[in-house]
């Protein structure tokens, strides 16, 4: 299979699944509003602030101008911050209407738009009506950008309402090193993605304040079980959590370190104030706006979310942490599958 | 609530069990077969070889007489050796008949029963008839005993067929830093106890072979679905899985650098042949009972599990590691929640 591809967003992830795509034989354009990040892909085929030491293939074309990046696109891929596929996805729609294209629309940003908390899918479908696409996939999973450029070994899913959909994204990614497995669960598979910083946010305050890998688990564990609850409130498949953009991504944004969300809980957890840690930080720590977003839904929807509603206190409500954990331990005996 | 109990095995789970189950109120015979071991538990409230650093409550007792340890027992827990059980289940069974008792049966060991590849409350309930016992329970969970012995937290699952049983579990063991889930599904935390070892010897091994955190997530999330897959061909619960005896253990077990199954795992992909692993090890490396064990009864069920099959064949069919990997990784797309 080989495709005209545009891949929208020049981070870490969207870099290199550009590159994966050149490297599985397609034409592949990467736009980023960044002009000197593109002159620095075209002329020395690295991105240093994202992927530092990695040299791209040279069959990789960058852009600045999004409407260049987009001709004869046969698939778009979305791999822009959560908040800024709204403001992408306009212009994106404009460009595909005059150049008359009808792509096939993949994302893999995970989040929930704030104010809105709608999926970023549902965001897509409001800016680029049916009638300018075929149908949105989403691809989500454990995989740490610096992992695929080594070609270590990464699975992820592909969900779309259309299997059909679902099978061109499988196709287009899969290799020998970068296994992709369908789902048509695009709710669930969103949920999951977005919602794992809050359980990032957690292990990484248990672990600031000195707990071990038993209350980790558990908190991973527990956090599943709620963040499934909601899923399913909107229709989810409870299956999809067990799966690869829900546990697996869990299990690898929770246990490391150097995951952004997870080292904001780590000094929250040792006692620093929330100002001072997104000040420290720097970048956008997603899980703080995901917090608020699924405390709201849960209350929204009466899904009993203890740890999600223990963390929004905490955040925004000036709760003490040890508070918060003796509330959730005493909290009455539950059935596991019932609660 | 307070009660007698006879907690039988004194390993760093069972001895930390006993003290917690003192600590609660209760009053705690340990029974250990070593006498000498029982001597240091009495003299000094130690336990060195197994929970080392830790002091005992005073009021624990140790036995090396087990019909000694049984007097008066409402409630035996057994956290023996997975293969031991059958063999101390039989003198239980005569001493509480001798002693007219009926009580509470729990377990709190792991794995699969040798060559008969019973689940151990099925070896319980066949050593020890229904005239002898109230209804058996099993606990598992994440749980490092060393962090047990720190009061650190902990959330583990007692299951039961008979839900009296899993809620008088329940109130044994909860506390303030110790909390218990009841769940009706006693096969579905069993088999995944039992086969979450397998997984922590593909992670291991994938450790040893050098690969990264993408690959274990991976690994640990499509091990669970074949996990999973086995266990409902059983009737257990897919949700379960999901559970803290499922992926809660899993995320520990195969996370963790000190489990022997990881460790062995480690060995072996670093290229060290199995009989020098298990020779340096010098303990039992549960997983390799438990590989052969899910491997045959996937056969006779006709259960797909790929990667047990890899692991079969690399432990007992000398397959190379590295072409396993790679056939693992070649199979056809799939979709992850029919597969």
């Amino acid at each position: 299979m080989s495709e005209k591809i545009a891949v929208l967003g020049a981070g870490s992830w969207g870099s290199i699944l550009a590159n994966l795509l050149v490297e599985n034989g397609n034409d592949v354009r990467l736009w980023s509003y960044n002009a000197q990040q593109v002159e620095e892909l075209n002329s020395k085929h690295t991105n240093e602030k994202y992927l530092p030491n990695f040299t791209y293939s040279d069959k990789l074309v960058a852009y600045s101008d999004l409407k260049e990046a987009l001709i004869g696109a046969e698939t778009v891929l979305f791999v822009v911050p959560t908040q800024a596929v709204r403001s992408v996805a306009k212009p994106v729609n404009e460009a595909i209407e005059e150049l008359g294209l009808k792509p096939y629309l993949i994302h893999g940003s995970k989040g929930i738009e704030e104010n809105t908390y709608l999926r970023l899918s549902e965001v897509l479908a409001e800016e680029i009506p049916e009638s300018n696409r075929k149908a949105i996939s989403v691809i989500s999973g454990p995989s740490h950008a610096e992992e695929v450029a080594k070609k270590d070994i990464t699975l992820i899913t592909a969900a779309s309402e259309d299997l059909e959909a679902a099978q061109h994204t499988q196709q287009l990614f899969m290799n020998d090193y970068f296994r992709v497995y369908t789902n048509d669960d695009v709710i669930g598979v969103e949920i999951g993605a977005a919602l794992k910083n809050i359980i990032a946010l957690g292990a990484g305050a248990l672990n600031g304040l000195g707990y071990g890998d038993n209350a980790k688990a558990a908190l991973m564990t527990r956090g599943l079980a709620e963040i499934s609850r909601l899923g399913t409130s909107f229709g989810a498949n409870p299956f999809t959590f067990i799966g690869l953009s829900g546990v697996g991504d869990i299990i690898v944004t929770a246990t490391s370190t150097n995951s952004r969300n997870w080292r904001a809980g780590n000094e929250l957890g040792k006692g620093v104030p929330l100002d001072t840690v997104v000040n420290q930080m720097g970048m956008v720590i997603e899980g703080l706006t995901t917090v608020k977003a699924a405390y709201e839904l849960a209350k929204q929807r009466h899904v009993e979310m203890p740890i999600t509603e223990a963390i929004y206190q905490v955040l925004y409500e000036n709760k003490a942490v040890k508070e918060a954990i003796r509330n959730l331990m005493q909290r009455e005996g539950r059935s596991e599958n019932n609660d």
